[in-house]
């Protein structure tokens, strides 16, 4: 039976941090001034490479002690990737993180959008799907996930049309939440320990709650899905990453 | 089919502590108790933030290794507890504290409470249920759970009428514990790696265990509740956390 | 189904620790000798309160690397379980120790036990059952367990007779080593991270294996049991702790 | 039921590696130039060796934080794979790296290659697969997996035929990326905590992902395949390794 | 049903370790010669109390870096397997390892080989095979495993012929290795996480992965074995482990 054909755009890097925060607070406030002064061109070069459509960023903090921040990257290979972790790794706050959790894989797109006569690489709509920009919203969620295949509920055994009809179904709930989540869905089937990571952004995280319950009343989760850890935070901008740090150093 | 709708109120973060005992049994005795006075300081403006109805917090030392305490925070939304995060760790006794376990959640009730005609933001016995303040008992019980979703006992497939059935049931366990054990259900399904936070509170810890070995013989925990680790711990004011934390100074 | 009622006893602490050889073998003989000494008074404090029957005690040398040693509490309540934790903490000795694992837990005894007319506070036999003092035997095992709660083998789905008769044949295979081996029971439903931790002690530890490889072939283990991580040591008095300390000092 | 036969080549030795960051970026540029040189010496010496058919060897910067670098030998023998593990130990560089994870194996190659009247040791083609050097392709992704055996999709219990059939299926998926994806199987049944290790090379890693989820729908990966951990990364010589380690000392 | 009877011998711990690499690299390589040395009269020791049939005793360089170093130790009790355990720590050379992992059991026998009229502590064959020295083969192969107890291929479940019959075809494998693999298995019910643990020794490892691939079709270890960790190693004579030390220390 031949695999679904999918569309795949940017290579994605979640890179959960954790502050070392004995270090951290050790610093004298002028220099931890400075760190963060630094780092905010860092920042500032990932959000012209934004612009410029070279890839996308977004920083966040992340609730619960799991992790302290999410830097999230695209790059259109993984050796760009490669690349931006190395720059981060030489900025100076890069010394007072430890790595927490981290995700590599893929902007995937159902192949069915790929309409006949379509040419994908002009297509602006399907371009700005496979490199997104990190979106201006407050809160994101992640998740790597799985489709199960275990006896009975064995994803990979059903055939076409079942597969289509779960999908539909499941999609139908994801448009229920238009507006409110926007959701983008990343391939990590061989790059990373699960098989997609899931990114969803909101304005009031109580979306990602409702959606997710939602979904997982729907066979396609009840009964297929794998979870892997789930992380939430809040965006922020350099002034909001500072401010936090400011916070946390006392 | 859809999901139950739920009702949500204050985000939850439950933050479980290690001491750093080597370095905290290196301080003088003097230094020592500065820290756990200025602490003090930080534990009275939660209690303040508790009683003008901004959030919740209570403290608790943890029985066994796994943890030594526990701080539980709500407040309206994740930016917040993200900073009374930070605001924590900026504490001098954060320096002495390693991170042991979070949990992220919001407190959840059944929407069947929010009968028709009743406007859920004005009514003060449901507002008290989804903003709960910690209520003082002395011993406090917590732990995550999943409903199973593996074939043949998957929670998510049962209709809706099974699942009311196997609630009530469940629920009039709970009430035979009504003024013995007082329970707060938080969802986070999105928010952290399981689907619910159970944190109960008793003046007698032993009916943790009657509750709880009670509900494991009802249908809906023996065939469909996954468990997370258990963490049991006492309640203790200002005065009782100096008291164990000087205890363990020597 | 109502749980089976159980009468509860003490709460019980098992604290694993490892040896931090390096700083350990760093500290002159003196110095060495010295901690062991004081640590000898915390000791005679805990055996001194299990000759009052305000608790029990036991410490133990661990045999492989999992941990190295295993000191064992007893307590009316978790408030002082959690008191001798931190003075455990607060001793030299305990400077030199990690924390390897622990297991929090309440003595439990069958509800049967309690026959109608007596009155358990009274009945000498079984107050001595439910606060146990740890026995002069050479040996200990210990492990947690849970029964099994997946289908078709779901312990909490048999009916009351099928329970009790699959705990009579278990019980029998225990009474065939009465006198070899010693057992005590206790829950830790709501308390820890299984449902039943199991202490053995016995003066030739092969019996342990015995004994465990008898019930795994009695249905209630071999359907239901499911097993935690197993440690097994030897019993050492203060200068059997000393000796094998500087042993290690070398 | 015999176990199918097969060719089993040169032993195979995956190390990744994290880099110690803080201490890199501690050390003057002038230090850090000379540790690359040394262990440019080391590399030269592990391509001679893989020139003259001793061993095989790869390096590669290894996407997300996981690792950062991976490590790949081969040898005739186990006691070679140990002296390559000092000798690498023994360098510079390795001062500056933690062990992220590992994977020995043996390249194995089915049984049924070596025809009648072969003599395999005889065969170039077959000793090229059996001892093969690191091909000069852009990027790697390895993963160890097993086969399932588990009721019912139980593979070690299907007769002959159906496994290969399954087997069968499972190649043609293999050489449709003929010339885009090159593997390389290696058994580890007895020399490490999986079944199988497998090596992909690919100079557009998009094919890791379309091939393995090609794979994925194909009855023997569907019921029968349990995967480990996925790492991908980008091969370097040691220009690329000195660049990256330089990007990331800043 | 009644366990099968077996047949104990000595205590077994399998010690395995990582060197502290950055700080054997940092002694004077006199320093380093003299810390081996002086192990080499740990290593002297051990060996004569096997040569004396007093214990068991073997050295080994382990693949990979899930640990570098395998001590292996029987003796006649638990007591004396941790006065070894304390020895060992107690040279120089410990200094330099981290525990990796270790295993706790006793060299197990089929109670069947006791037969009628039969001394046991007299058969001079018995006892060397339940008080096995370690032989001069040159690799090792380590592993823990289990027999299922799931439905439906709950081993204790299986009646005793089946049991029989599952274990002459499995022990029939192992004949067919006889020469090339010698095999030492012992019980670990009670004393570890795992039921047994497998000690293989071969000249060839080879023959390691091809024996367990063999059984592995076998029906008991197909449908009714559960593996944990698999180590391969070498074995070292004090001039091997010298030499390899030396090797690493550059």
């Amino acid at each position: 039976m031949p695999a679904p054909h999918t569309l795949d755009g940017w290579y994605v890097l979640h890179d959960f941090r954790t502050i070392r925060r004995e270090v951290w607070k050790e610093t004298d406030p002028h220099t931890a001034a400075a760190v963060l002064r630094d780092f905010g061109a860092f920042v500032q070069g990932e959000l012209e490479a934004q612009r410029a459509r070279l890839g996308s960023f977004g920083q966040f903090v992340i609730a619960g002690t799991k992790a302290d921040l999410l830097f999230l990257y695209m790059r259109p290979t993984i050796g760009e990737l490669n690349d931006v972790k190395a720059r981060f790794e030489a900025t100076r706050l890069a010394d007072f993180t430890e790595r927490a959790y981290s995700y590599v894989s893929v902007v995937e797109l159902g192949g069915y959008l790929a309409k006949p006569g379509v040419d994908v690489e002009q297509d602006e709509a399907l371009q700005l799907r496979l490199k997104p920009p990190v979106p201006e919203m407050r809160y994101v969620c992640f998740y790597p996930m799985n489709k199960r295949r275990t006896h009975p509920d064995n994803w990979y055994m059903l055939d076409e049309d079942e597969r289509r009809k779960h999908l539909m179904a499941h999609g139908q709930i994801g448009r229920q939440f238009a507006g409110k989540v926007k959701q983008v869905i990343s391939g990590s089937v061989g790059l990373d320990d699960w098989e997609w990571g899931v990114t969803l952004y909101a304005d009031d995280p109580i979306h990602f709650k409702k959606l997710i319950y939602e979904m997982r009343f729907d066979e396609s989760s009840a009964r297929f899905a794998e979870f892997g850890p789930f992380y939430v935070g809040e965006q922020v901008d350099a002034e909001g990453l500072t401010k936090w740090m400011m916070t946390l150093h006392g």
